[in-house]
């Protein structure tokens, strides 16, 4: 079987990349990554968070191309059932699901307002009133899925879909400095120090910036 | 096994609701609908298309709470595996959630352009110029899918969700009369005869209209 090949965008902007490269450390497969040049209409879309619909990251393997994260993350779970992307029991395989769903579609004040920038620091960052909502919302889910599961990830002791959904928001609550309560502070630092998003964040921190040659504000 | 309870909103407006209604008719399993009234905070967010994230439509069975529609989707699919959610092969697994997801996180222009109304008719609508991307990209979607599947429904003789995902859309072709070329016409017309989606829109013309107490242009 050809090595898996993950098609991505910025390791520093694109928080769907991120999740999609996520997903794949999860599942344990080797793969190579593609860096999709910005100038590629998919990736500006994607970074400039712009509608039609982008289509970045997308996995390539085994004859199929697959373009969007929770397809990306349903065909791992199927050909890895091992690794625990999805919760084992139905009850917590649809509670999963369902959050990560949220994030899939929703939240779209936060994403606008605190878009991903991890090698950036913004300690006075005001944040607009309407992303507020968004915030609280994502405070919650940890928060249940903590008391629910146990933590330290979102449904025990294993990263799982929802951890590889949530991680981006992550790293804006740091990049941002959100005021978090203690549990969701404590969820955010261990996905901050988790060995992969470790090793993403050192790649976005030296990767040449090209956002910057689009002379758009961020 | 208590029967399972649908929670949707408008039936006119609410492109999510239907999407999930569609879901439960694929399955086949008896549900009961609870129609969320306007004031509900979650109902009035998805109808005026407004973050944070809404949580409408949602599946109530056995025990357990689901509130995302493609976990709705997958829930479905794994409790009512012959009933053909999603395809068999793994390929056309894949394919169909790529797609689905697509519609599931994207298309922001088209949606918030042309909002679901069924029981209106906009002949003379002027399509903003940053929906036309999306319905070219639906469109392809609808091409590519009729091409490689047979039609008449986009991966093949049955539904699935896919079809739940885009039946909406094909609302909208119709209440904003966007040109379509014969294929993709050929496939709106077949969701908008397909009995489940009748049975939808009579429903929806003859349900009190609260939304014109919101005082919201559409």
């Amino acid at each position: 079987m050809a090595k898996a090949v993950l098609t991505i965008s910025s390791k520093n902007y694109s928080s769907w990349s991120l999740r999609g490269w996520l997903l794949c450390k999860i599942a344990g497969i080797a793969f190579e990554e593609r860096l999709l040049p910005i100038e590629d209409a998919s990736a500006r879309a994607e970074l400039l968070l712009l509608s039609p619909s982008f289509r970045t990251p997308a996995l390539d393997h085994d004859g199929l191309h697959i373009w969007d994260t929770l397809a990306i993350a349903e065909y791992l779970a199927e050909i890895c059932p091992s690794a625990g992307i999805l919760p084992a029991d139905r009850a917590g395989r649809s509670h999963n699901r369902s959050v990560s769903g949220e994030m899939h579609s929703g939240f779209a004040n936060l994403r606008s307002a605190l878009p991903m920038n991890i090698k950036a620091e913004f300690p006075n960052f005001r944040i607009w009133s309407g992303a507020r909502p968004d915030i609280a919302r994502v405070v919650q889910i940890f928060r249940e899925c903590l008391d629910q599961y146990g933590g330290p990830f979102l449904f025990g002791a294993r990263p799982t879909l929802a951890d590889a959904m949530f991680a981006p928001v992550c790293s804006r609550f740091a990049t941002y400095r959100v005021a978090l309560d203690s549990d969701a502070a404590g969820y955010r630092d261990h996905i901050l120090n988790w060995a992969p998003m470790v090793e993403w964040a050192e790649a976005a921190r030296v990767e040449p910036d090209e956002m910057e040659e689009l002379d758009v504000e961020f």
